[in-house]
């Protein structure tokens, strides 16, 4: 029983407590916890209370709470339960409950260093085949590690920051001279991000097994990427350009124990992987059931689900930290666009629409190979929680505007 | 004339002036200033004087002083170069420098994105021979674009830091199985990087003849490689583990405009460069003559000439925004890896050595491919300053050790 009712499938009920930050007229940023239509404020709550970490709920950013460790992130999130189930907290909790149509949602954590992976099979064999037709779908490593790379943790923004055109550089017309001028393949990327807290030691790893201790949440990413700069970049660094002007992230991170009953079996590595890659038990190698939707200007486009990743969080994490490479807290770690085996899974439009060959129509009869000026893409998702309930991941909005003249 | 006497040609002279952070066991870090065998404890003379900004020598980054801008940092540079010209300030100095070698030189600044260029034609065509013998030496964007990507911010570590070879995997055997173990090819990258400091708004981008309003100052860079990693990992977003494991950097940042007078025209550039990477004037696109020296356990294994690099600083700072990415006070970006036209100017083992198959004889009579457990690799550079002297950067120096157990 708890005094605060809600049904069991509404989002963000009792089995999501999302922490996020937030400022309003009369208060500075602070950290506080999503429920229902509301934010309740933590700062104020552990102040009354007396809470022993009441400074961490003060700061605007989650990382110091972060920093707290795994032992006492989990005793936080008990307690904050426990505010909506004792009714004799009812009284105070009510009188620090904010619309959350009247606050402002920042950044919720400083993004130290962001890696992002490229998990998902479906989606790796689409980019082959689409980028590189001459040659094999996968690249040699794939089935062997995780691939990733970094990417630019400063432009990393919060769900509702708009989304200016990049300029750049494209691949040559006829003349020889390369194109320049704003992207006309602005894309998304439905994307998974793990936060990371805690730091480790220079030329230690975390095993599979111990990934739990440090990922302290869950976001959701749309990764927005300009194609036509991509294509002509990448060789042989990677994405640069294309990708570092905005990734987007939900202002609320779901603390990764809500995941408890969405953990699943992956869908199968073959061939065997390394034992850096393999945990001690298959538990510790498990998928996450997240049901993922991806709308442009209200109307579905794709419904990816993450349990059709082939690497899991964990293994990516125990990747990212074999050679010795430190932890920080603020780590933020992505998935990697999340492509199922159909077309309506697939988390880009790149994949959606075949590169633009195959326009996805909308809702007002207007079609779209990539993202037009004015568009507004929406990520949501979802996983099971104990007993019939939903745990509620995102939102995470954008809206695209038009390029800025160079030089601005 | 100036009260402080050393030879024009002295390392770290008044032409020199660069600022670092060091500790030492009677005071916490702050901020200081290189000059010949000495720190000068700039938060105590500043404190003394009643300095405007002594608040940002008393921090333990240079970040603070960054933030001031580039016209106050002018100021700050004239005001300290005044303190060992003007004999009032004799006796203060004196009392407040310390022997560099009594105090602990820490990080100079929180790095916030790290990008890492490949401005060395010479380096990406020996590079494209060695890893791509069957494709054109020089990717098809090229000659266009200062091709670049993000590294790992969090594992950038100062001068005197040792490094932790890294585990990985590497390229399969026979059997088709990935080997896995500590890189047998680790190897070093000589680079110059560039400060940045001040931020930009999300959309913009800074033009080439406005770089210098965000170049604070040069740092020198080892660019620690595991080749064996980076080979296998690579295909198709860019380095990642084979990187990620460590970057070393120069205790001491360089103030950008001590190389007003070190300031040469590129080697050129065919074909022209599209307009947003052209300055207003030459002179706006320019490189710099610093002289690199590579030393393996003393012994002199190269001596790359910065001058010989196909892009410019001002240039890679105009890419690096084209599109829109934000600037943060911190960033860092660098050079990739310097390589004249010769053998001994080949700035990473890589190609000095041709992939190991023409090792480099030390003085001690042993001979390396890449680096062994124990060797300890420096780096140092020079720029001319005015009226004969000289401007001195680095030096940057770490010692490789053994690799520690996987799950450590």
């Amino acid at each position: 029983m708890t005094w605060w009712e809600q049904p069991d499938d509404a989002a963000y009920g009792l089995a999501t407590l999302p922490y996020g930050v937030f400022s309003c007229a009369d208060a500075p940023s602070r950290v506080g916890v999503r429920v229902g239509d509301h934010v309740l404020d933590l700062s104020e709550v552990a102040l009354a209370l007396g809470h022993e970490h009441a400074d961490v709920f003060a700061a605007p950013s989650l990382n110091a709470l972060m920093d707290l460790g795994p032992q006492r992130c989990r005793e936080v999130r008990a307690w904050v339960r426990e505010l909506f189930v004792d009714d004799t907290y009812q009284q105070l909790v009510e009188r620090q409950l904010r619309r959350v149509t009247d606050v402002r949602l920042q950044l919720p954590f400083e993004v130290a260093d962001y890696v992002d992976f490229y998990a998902s099979e479906s989606h790796a064999s689409n980019v082959g085949k689409i980028f590189r037709p001459d040659s094999p779908d996968l690249p040699p490593s794939w089935r062997h590690l995780p691939i990733g790379y970094h990417g630019r943790a400063g432009t990393i923004v919060v769900s509702g920051t708009d989304v200016v055109r990049p300029n750049g550089q494209q691949r040559p017309g006829p003349d020889g001279v390369p194109r320049f001028g704003p992207s006309s393949k602005l894309d998304i990327e439905c994307e998974v991000g793990f936060v990371v807290s805690g730091s480790t030691a220079p030329g230690t790893s975390v095993r599979v097994g111990d990934a739990g201790d440090h990922l302290f949440g869950v976001v959701l990413v749309n990764d927005w990427s300009a194609r036509d700069i991509q294509a002509w970049e990448y060789v042989p660094l990677g994405p640069f350009l294309g990708k570092s002007f905005a990734t987007s992230i939900s202002a609320w991170v779901v603390p990764f124990e809500a995941f408890a009953h969405a953990q699943v079996l992956l869908p199968g590595q073959d061939p065997p992987v390394l034992p850096y890659l393999q945990g001690q038990t298959d538990r510790d190698v498990f998928g996450l059931d997240v049901h993922l939707e991806v709308r442009l200007n209200g109307s579905l486009v794709s419904a990816p689900e993450f349990r059709d990743m082939y690497w899991s969080p964990a293994q990516m994490l125990a990747h990212l930290t074999v050679n010795g490479a430190t932890l920080r807290t603020g780590d933020l770690f992505a998935s990697g666009t999340v492509s199922g085996a159909s077309p309506d899974t697939y988390g880009s439009l790149l994949e959606r629409t075949w590169n633009a060959t195959d326009p996805v129509t909308l809702a007002d009869g207007t079609s779209r190979g990539f993202l037009e000026d004015g568009d507004v893409v929406t990520m949501t998702g979802w996983a099971p929680g104990p007993d019939g309930t939903r745990v509620t991941l995102g939102e995470v909005r954008g809206t695209v505007t038009p390029a800025r003249g160079t030089g601005a």
